[in-house]
């Protein structure tokens, strides 16, 4: 037992529905074993062991909680979540090439790509099982609207990223795909199941979608901006991986002829040389874009905190409140 | 308009299921079209359009039609079935990093294996929002049960090709993961939304698995006495790809010490020379396996025959009857 008190808006989240995360987690542990083919647990526990925060799975639960469902369905669906996180990761690690996530060597350096790639097809399929039997034909169709959305912002990404001609709005699209399609699904399925009014199911909706979409704004500010320390990351990995994100997307729209050479030599064509890195935060300065950036991130978590106003008022309402401004106080 | 009337039974049944089919596929066509991800119809339709027999959404048709069902979401469904089909091509190409698929080069390597793993998942999200569409949670079960039964075979398959421990029966779960799993899912559905008694239901489960089976026995037979002109493979291509399938697994339960260290030289370490293929068949003569092979095959087509006899007696249960002695006759 730990007698420090957190008041990170996760942590605390974490502390309220513990009870919730450890049947989930029993169920994921159930769920991803496989009688005759190991290889498959070995290399779930590995990414699955590793931690993270179970931000997607606690979504499914707050929302339910906070809605008073009283079944079990909650829990099946918030390891459903996770498993499509999972193999999401898997999928990507393979995509990117990776060889750390979580601190650790990704599956696909461990084992091989035919592992992530197959490993995650299996966790899709029991995800799918898992949501089957929750017996919700709106859940299903939910989950597998929100599938259809991360593996097109997926691809969109793939083809977008280092295109020039990605605007704001298809940027939007592969945050959707990418972080803000399964955050609203998670939170959107705790109040189909305790059957809320329409309305409150549809501002679980946005509060996930605002949330996802201000997290991933953040992330991608602070590859800019970040500490190294505090994020792990150092400063300009999505430049030099050619990544339009939003501050260059922004600094894109903008720029004079001789900028916009800059940034086709830099980004489409990939040819960067020492000192582009400044060169591109200076652009971004000139036209303010990192603000505008922090602003935007800023105002879909205030959207965030907005929808949920049409919620019941409640401990858990709090805290996911407190959630949506704590994912860009890091901005500061 | 083909004057010629064909006597081959899938060929039969695509003619006499030519409006469902031709619905299928614009169905097909226009679920694979992505506003944004114009990559997506891409990689789609370089393997769509190749074509390939249909088989599995002919087969749903065929079940659906047989059982008298009048509405129009076997379409879907038998839809549903090519996606997910084509969605393991997609994945399998990357995994056995083929360079070929139906005469052409694969996607991985017309694209990337980026493409294929991203798009192969789209085509199962797209399976799944389809399949809800048809709102029943019975259809949506069998179908999730199939996709973890192909995700888990085809880990099996990796972990156990080139392990001599396999026997019979992880042999059997492979090749359910491989093809059956989607046979017989592919036909029981079309049972289900035709309303039929649980027993004709079970019969067309019973068809599509033993047809499945069946299909791939003849298949990893074809492998070692098959006429590569007619198979488009070269004998023992499975041989040297460590592949262990039906022949070589009897001949390996009964090997001598001296012949298991022949078997685990050439499939377990993979250290093959010249005259190990002439060696590894000699021992297949020596045992009789490609002839008990055979009599599995033919065993397995007349489980599928046995099972039609519970269904309706029509034009298409002949054709589905012909189907299970035509896929093993090319083994004379």
């Amino acid at each position: 037992m730990d007698a420090k008190v957190s008041t990170k808006p996760h942590e605390m989240l974490a502390a309220t529905l513990s009870q919730e995360m450890a049947a989930v987690n029993a169920l994921i542990r159930t769920r991803m074993a496989s009688e005759h083919a190991p290889r498959i647990p070995e290399v779930t526990a590995h990414l699955v062991e590793a931690g993270g925060k179970r931000l997607r799975p606690m979504l499914t639960l707050a929302a339910a909680r906070l809605c008073g469902y009283q079944g079990e369905d909650h829990v099946k669906l918030a390891a459903t979540v996770e498993f499509i996180h999972t193999a999401t990761l898997l999928h990507d690690d393979v995509v990117d090439e990776s060889g750390q996530r979580r601190g650790r060597p990704t599956a696909n350096l461990l084992w091989d790509n035919k592992s992530s790639v197959l490993v995650g097809d299996y966790l899709f399929a029991r995800s799918f099982q898992l949501m089957v039997e929750t017996g919700s034909l709106r859940v299903l169709d939910i989950l597998a609207n929100a599938a259809a959305t991360i593996a097109e912002g997926e691809v969109l990404q793939m083809t977008a990223a280092s295109d020039l001609r990605t605007d704001e709005s298809v940027y939007l699209q592969v945050v959707r795909g990418k972080t803000a399609a399964l955050f609203s699904a998670a939170t959107e399925v705790g109040g189909v199941i305790a059957g809320v009014p329409e309305a409150q199911v549809r501002a679980l909706f946005e509060y996930g979608d605002a949330l996802g979409i201000a997290f991933q704004i953040a992330d991608d500010l602070l590859d800019y901006q970040g500490d190294a320390k505090a994020t792990g990351k150092n400063v300009g990995d999505d430049f030099r991986e050619r990544k339009l994100t939003l501050p260059v997307i922004k600094a894109v729209a903008q720029a004079t002829d001789e900028e916009r050479a800059f940034w086709v030599r830099t980004i489409e064509k990939g040819k960067q040389a020492e000192g582009d890195l400044e060169q591109a935060l200076a652009l971004m300065e000139k036209y303010g874009t990192l603000a505008a950036t922090r602003a935007d991130a800023h105002a879909w978590a205030e959207k965030a905190r907005t929808a949920l106003e049409l919620l019941p008022n409640h401990e858990i309402r709090t805290m996911l409140s407190d959630l949506a401004d704590y994912v860009v106080a890091r901005l500061s």
